[in-house]
Parts: C-alpha cells; structure tokens; sequence
C-alpha cells in the first residue's frame, strides 16, 4: 500500500495537533499511523503521519504549498516523503560479508524497500556475490600512505550514482569529513560494540580483556566526530568465560546483522528524527 | 503532575482525530502523550490522550457533557479519567510472598500509584509483612468441598472497601463467574507460564516435562475460560537442562513478579484498552 | 584445530568421571572442553568432552575398541566423532527462501562445519540461490493427493547422496513415519512458533488470535507426532499491537533463522543428547 | 541437601581433571555438579565440583589434608566450603531502598543462602524496614569533609560482626582503599550503567545525554580503581525516546536488583573465580 509519510520536528506548543489533524481531515487524509512525542528536555516536538496516497485528492507538491503556512507558523522542520519513490541507497563494504549479504538478502526478498545503486569496497572479495543480486560492484582500493584519491572517486561514484543514502555495512574506513557533511544523517554506520563501550578499533578485543557479560552493537549516523553520532538502533548478546574472541566475533555477527538491518529499515521508513545528537526513532 | 487521561475506542473512520484534537485544542489542553491505534483486521480505532490538568480550565464533569456529543457521533466506547483519583485495589493472595511482597514494596515506593484497600488470602502466612505496610489483612479460608461460603465473603470485602481492581497475586483460587463478570476486565491474574503454554496447574512442571528452552509468564484479564482471558503482559527467561523443577520456579518468580507489576501498572494508568479478547497496551 | 568429541550417556554412579577421565589421561590426551549433567529426575548422567586430536597417540577405531570395556562396564550409549568428518546434511525447502539462504551464507562463510550434500525443494523457485553456492538442487514436487511417489524419491535421494542429517528449512510438508524413524534424532525442523504453543499451522494466525506478546521459533528433533520432537533451541521476540500478522511473520523470520542456525550448529558440534523426549544441550 | 564445593585454579596441563576425579572417586564422592574451563589465552584451568557432603565418610580438615599434595603438585589456588556454613555478609546502603529491599526479601525467603550480620548506612531511612527482618541497622554518617571517622567506624563494625563478604547495596560512597584490599573479591558493588559506558556519577543523566538505547547495570568486584574492578554479571533493558530520565531511573532499579541479587548468589555458591581482573562465572 502506497503511503504518504508526513514527519515534523518544531518547538513544542498547544495546538500543533489540531493544526495538522485538520488539515489531514479537511483532505479526507486516511491516517494509518500516528506517532507524536514531546520532549520535556528539549522543549521540542515530534511528530509523524502516515497517510494512504490513494485517500488525497492533491498530489505532493500540492500538500507542500497548502501545508507551508502551517509549517512556517510553528517553525517545523518537515518533509512529506513517497513510499513509492524509493531511497538510492549506496552500500560500502571491505572485506568481511556477513553485514553486506544480509542487506542483500533483504533487500532482495522485498524486506527492505529501496534502491541498491551500487555497491563500493576497497576489496574485491564480495564482487561475485554482489554481481549475482544484479548490483554493481566498484572497486576502490585505499592506499594507507594517501587515502585522498580513494575517497575522491568514493565521493564520485556516490554522486554519479546520486545515492540519498550511505550504509557502511563494515566498511573499516572512516570516510572523510566532507562526504560526513554532506550527507549528514544520512550515512548509517554499524559499530561492533554497545556505544559508548569500547570506541574505535577491535572492539571485542576490548570486550574481552574488560571480561564483560554481554557484548553488542550499535547502529548510528557517521558524524566527524569518531562513533559520537546519533544512535539509530542497539542490541547486545549474552558472552560468557567460555566465549573467546574468535566466538565473540562469530555472535556478534548477528547481533551487527540484525541491528544494522532494523536501523537502515527504520531510516528508510522515515522513521528516525534526530535533535541534538539524539534520535527519535517512530517504530 | 497532575493529569487526566482521555481514553477512547471506536470504529475507524477519518477526522477522529481531528475532531480529538481540536476540541482538546480549543480549550488549550496541553497534551504530553498522545497513542494512536489503527486496527485494520477489526477495523477499529483505538486512542490515548495524556493532558496536563492545569491547562484545562475546566473540571471533568464539564468536560464530559462537552465531550458526550462527539463521542456519540463516532459511536466511541470512552472515558476520561484523573491521575490524582487513585485506583483502590484488593490484592488477593494464598501462601506464596513474592508477588505480594513486590508489589507492596512497589506501591509503597511509590512506583505504582493506586490506594491497596486490603489484601485477602486463604492462609494466614503473610499477614505479618503486610501489616507492617499498614494495609489490612482478610483471612478468609476457602474449604475445598464448599467454596461457596468463602467466596460470598471476598465478594462482601471486596464491596465493602469499594474495590475497583482486583489482583490475584498467585492466589491460586479459581474466582467465581459472577465476581469475574461484575469486574469485567479489572481482575488481573498473573499465571506462570508463557500462556497459551501449559494452561492449568502446575506449569513448571509441565514445562520441564516437554524440555522447553524458556519459560514465561503472562498478566492477563480474568474471565470466565481458565487463562484464556486478554493477555496484558508477557515475558521470559531462558533455562536449560542444569534447570531442575525447583530451579525453574525461582526463575519463573523473578519473571512473574516483574510481569504483573508492569501489567498492573499499565492498568493503573489507563494504558490498556480490550477489544475481542486481545488487548491494546499503550506503553 | 581437530577434536575429537567423546559423547556419553549413562545410568549414573560414582567413578564414571574419574574412569573417562583416567582412560584419556593416560593417553595424555588434551581436553578442551567438558562437560557433566547429572539428570536427578530420570538418573541418568551425560557427559561429552572435546580432545584436541594431535594429543591423542591413537586414532579413532583403536580409541573405540579400548574404550569398550568401560562402556559397557557402565551401560554407556556412547559415540567418538572426528570434527575433520564433517557430516553430510540435506536440506529441505518450499518456497519461503530465509532459513535456506540463512544457512547457505553460514555454511559458506564456514560458520556451520559440514557438507550440504543437496538441496530438495517441492518447488523450483530457490534453485538459482543454491546453485550459485555451487549445490545440487533437485525438485520433488509433492502430489497433495498421493504424497507418496514424492516420498519415495525424497527418501531415494536422501540415500543416495548417504545424508547423515536432514535440516527441514520451512518444508512445510509433513516427512513419512518410515523416514522419522530411520533418522531419529537426526531431522531438525524448524517451526515457527514457541512450542507447545500453537501446534500445527500458521502458529503466526493463531499467535495473533491469541494477543500474545511474544513470538517464537523451535527448533526440534522430528519424531512421528507433529511438533512434538524433543526441543534443541527456542527463542522469542517482543511483539504489540502494532504488528499485524505480516508484520510477525517478518519478525519471525529473523528469529526461526536463528533458532535453526543454532539448533543445527549444536548438532553438529555433536552438542544434543536426548533423553526422554528431552535434550541435554552442552553449548 | 549439604554440598561441599571444591573451587581450584591453576596452570593447564594434562591430567588434572583424572586426577581430581580419581581423589574423589576414591572417597566415593557424590559429584552432583562438574564444571571446567581452559582458558586459552591465559593459559589457566579453572574446575568447580560440588559433591554430596553425605557422600564423603571423611570431615573438610581431612580432606583439605588429603588433597593438598596434588594442589601442590599442580600449583593450584583452591578452596573447599560447606553449604551448610553460611557466609556472613553486611550490606551497606544509602537512601534508595530498592536493592536493599530486594536482597532482604531473598534472603528471608530462603532464596540467598547466607548470614546478613547487619546493614550499615549514612542514613537513616532505611532502619524500620531492616529492623522488621531482625537485622541489626548501623547509622554511620559520613561526613563530606572528612569521611575517614566514618569509614574507621564502618571498619570497625565489620570487624566486629566478622563479615565475609560486603555488598554494596547502592552505597553511594566510595570505600577506602584499605578496605577494598583486606576485602579483595570480597566487596560486591551494583553499578547502574553497563559498565565500562558511563563509569563514576550519575550514568543513567549520562545515558540519556549519549540517546542510547539500551541502558543496563553490571555488579563487580569492588578496587581501588573506581568502577573497574572484575565483573561479576550484567544485563541490560531497552528504552526509547519516550524515556525521561526518570522512567530510566526506574526501569533500571529492576536491572540493578536483578543484577545484583545474581551476581551474590553466584557468590555465595563460590561460583565465581578472578583471575586476571576477569572472572569465570560457573552459573
């Protein structure tokens, strides 16, 4: 079903409500989704309709003129987004596959809805498995000594292909501050640890020598700032003594599968809202 | 803080919540939680408002004639309520403390915000604890050959203190239909299993005896079908074969303490509607 | 690292640790893993320890005829394996691709250790998947009026790739009685509720009748009685209202790919012992 | 039923496990549960039995006598204890009542199996409640400015009722460093974030500030080095943007007694053993 996603974020006030539900209800809006939610601490509001885009008689340039006094009167921030007009999404991966094929594999059984442009890596490891899904696979190796050429073709195929959406599905790159800027909020990074725990590389060798119960993984938007994005999705898993580093990684594959996947879902949905390093998440 | 809780169930349809809105709105109703519920396979509409008390200038009474008329015209199934008129509820329990205790401590920590008019058991073991907590303590002996008499007089208790919930704190008795049916949907049974599973007595047991890998409990409305009424709460934990009986049962009580607080707690506060034996929970 | 896996079951007794344990000290050989359950219920004790096969100066055939005497001096059911034998698995499939391209991806990225010897499906929708991993593939369409020409080839095919264990991925079909009890405990299946509960078909229908929770998945041994195998593996997940019966089945099928990685890692670990309709799992 | 626990750690090799076993058996020791761990990193074995007191004919001096050859032979750190010598703790609390109240009730319903010599506090809140279970209550303010009367008063008391162990039932005090060593492994603290995010004051103000999305609390050895020493046991509880620190505060309580209830008991039971600033938990 073909739906119509409405999401707002202003100052917090009384009547924002009534002010929107009516105009849904003076265009016989069918809402089939309605999230609000008042933040106390930020004085802020948030709110997301999803509506059916068989029930408008207007199309959505029409409801983004008709809806912007409203819009300009609380200072929203807003877009009202198509689920028929799918995100392009670009995935980058290195070597490891197991975040890389379970996106695949979702996306392919109809789970995620999206467009897969291409997909980027510095290896050419996961070339055969992407090719048979149909997808393009670009190799772009990143010379330790001078990662700038690397990134600047990372940045041209990103553009060529006029990706919405980045996912660093395992990437082990941190992508320059730039390309951050640019598609900020919008580049999906999963971190192989429960943030704040354990920042930087080689997580579950921290985990391990910390002798934690349970290890996890973290689903954020990049920022330039190293894992200090918004948090889009966690998860952990219970370890014991018995679990090495090597079984840590093997079950911290799937904790980093699902909660990638979820996060990505999420973002693709229009669901997560993100004020002040933080994210409202309309699951 | 001090507010009321405007909770409605009514066939779906567009403007509901529009007309919701606006007539919050008008009176300048400052809403700090709001919950929409669309069910498509019913075909119902399901909602719940949280507005602060002191931004209404009006009192209940004149918000209910006020309000009648839409409520009449989508046919809504509603009913405000006032967090500052707490709930009086009779705890009803056999020999086993651990739900008892822990609601007792929750209640007196303030965690749960209900009036406990009395609790009423079948023994006389837990008399002392809950004396301590100020609260009145009804033996009330039930003879396996003639429940009658016993149950005649949880009911004049029950009535004598104006009890609005009643929650059988593993009470181990089966309460009469009539006491069901006069309390539709405000007698909350915790049993220990995850329901449907291992209906009937000795769950664990039978838990144990089919080698599952979890067990549960559920929070549920009492009717007049043995543990077949609308399931509020659920959860679990996982055992395995080191698990004996014993083990099983000090897990379960863990679970279930945990289960029927929140489950009280979410009927305390006006958050679960029912609609054809299925609950809606807005937590 | 190559180990051999000594699994034992018994009557319980004193002496029977230290015995297992004396034989293999005297073959210095180097345990890396043991574990012990002592049944109280039925009496019986369980045992399985992992020796690294480099420490042991004997091969498997001299192991067994030396360690006979013990056996049977305490009435042990017992097996060696060698974990540089993988076992030969058959999976079988319908139509529904995620617990099959689940276990395709872990067998390739070498997360389960075994062979898949086939893929057997009613249907011919998953053979470009299997293919690709380089898996024969053969369709037996099931006749619903006679099953028992698809039975027989099933059956012809499972022999004559020699199967050691067949994994039903979502068969969906209902395996003969001649080939339960030839594969007793050695047919996995995964069933896509938390068993007991919703026996049969479409537990995510019944599930969602019920208003439960959570929703789970079960791995099991197949016997003769539908669903009622000994449990190797469950596992749930939190669902609410919000998620209409499309959505539990997505849900769900994270969590039966899990369960059925699982259950099937710890089979062929030579991890399951059963007893009783029960499992001892050593994970 | 009386056990004893024999607990050993020591360097890896070949042999000890026969030669443990091989001990017992020869006193027909009952073993009613076995457990073993090599760690491979450290190189270390680690080995707990609990056998059947009713089962040895020899008291625990002649045992200990009996079996000290082969620790010397193989170096290994050990001990054996009794069940039915129950080990005497304090428990030191502030004015948040709810792990208190949690272990109190375990304790006298049977479920943690030891002696609670008396509970200390700066405050005073807490003393009706501790005193109804029969507990001595010790008010000892600290005061801000100089805290070393009050922790020479705090010492005294525990030298006096010669306490075994100490717990940490949300103390809010940072204990001298004096005491953290006499009591090495011996202080059990209950922190309230999933440590290592959020070490030192206020985490749950911290995990808001961060927007995680899943906030736990980890029980731990008690160092000189704040918030670091081995953990014990963790676990964690998912919130969203709904949660105001407040709601964390309160779903955390339950984290934290559950936690903290488990990490004791696993204590008192000698499950636990550290080495290299981690522990191996036999639950």
């Amino acid at each position: 079903m073909r739906t119509f996603r409405l999401v707002i974020a202003c100052p917090d006030g009384v009547g924002i409500v009534a002010r929107v539900s009516n105009f849904l209800a003076s265009y016989n809006g069918w809402i089939t989704e309605a999230s609000h939610h008042s933040d106390n601490h930020s004085g802020w509001f948030f709110m997301r309709h999803e509506i059916r885009a068989d029930s408008l008689p207007i199309d959505l340039e029409t409801f983004r003129e008709a809806f912007a006094p409203i819009a300009r009167e609380f200072s929203m921030e807003w877009r009202i987004t198509d689920s028929a007009q799918m995100k392009r999404v670009v995935l980058l991966a290195s070597r490891e596959s197991h975040c890389l094929a379970d996106l695949l594999y979702r996306w392919r059984s109809g789970e995620l809805a999206c467009e897969i442009a291409c997909v980027i890596s510095n290896h050419d490891d996961l070339r055969s498995m992407v090719q048979w899904h149909g997808i393009p696979y670009h190799q772009v190796p990143v010379d330790p000594q001078d990662k700038e050429p690397a990134f600047a073709e990372v940045a041209r195929l990103v553009h060529e292909c006029q990706a919405e959406v980045l996912v660093l599905a395992r990437y082990m790159q941190i992508l320059p501050a730039q390309l951050c800027r640019e598609f900020a909020h919008r580049v999906i990074n999963i971190h192989h640890s429960f943030l704040p725990s354990f920042i930087g590389a080689k997580p579950y060798h921290q985990a391990s020598l910390r002798g934690v119960k349970l290890i996890g993984a973290t689903a954020h938007y990049v920022t330039e700032e190293l894992d200090a994005g918004p948090i889009i999705e966690q998860d952990v898993v219970r370890v014991t003594h018995r679990d090495s580093i090597e079984h840590m990684v093997r079950l911290g594959r799937d904790v980093e599968k699902r909660v990638l996947a979820r996060g990505l879902r999420f973002h693709l949905e229009d669901r997560v809202l993100v004020h002040d390093n933080k994210t409202v998440v309309f699951d």
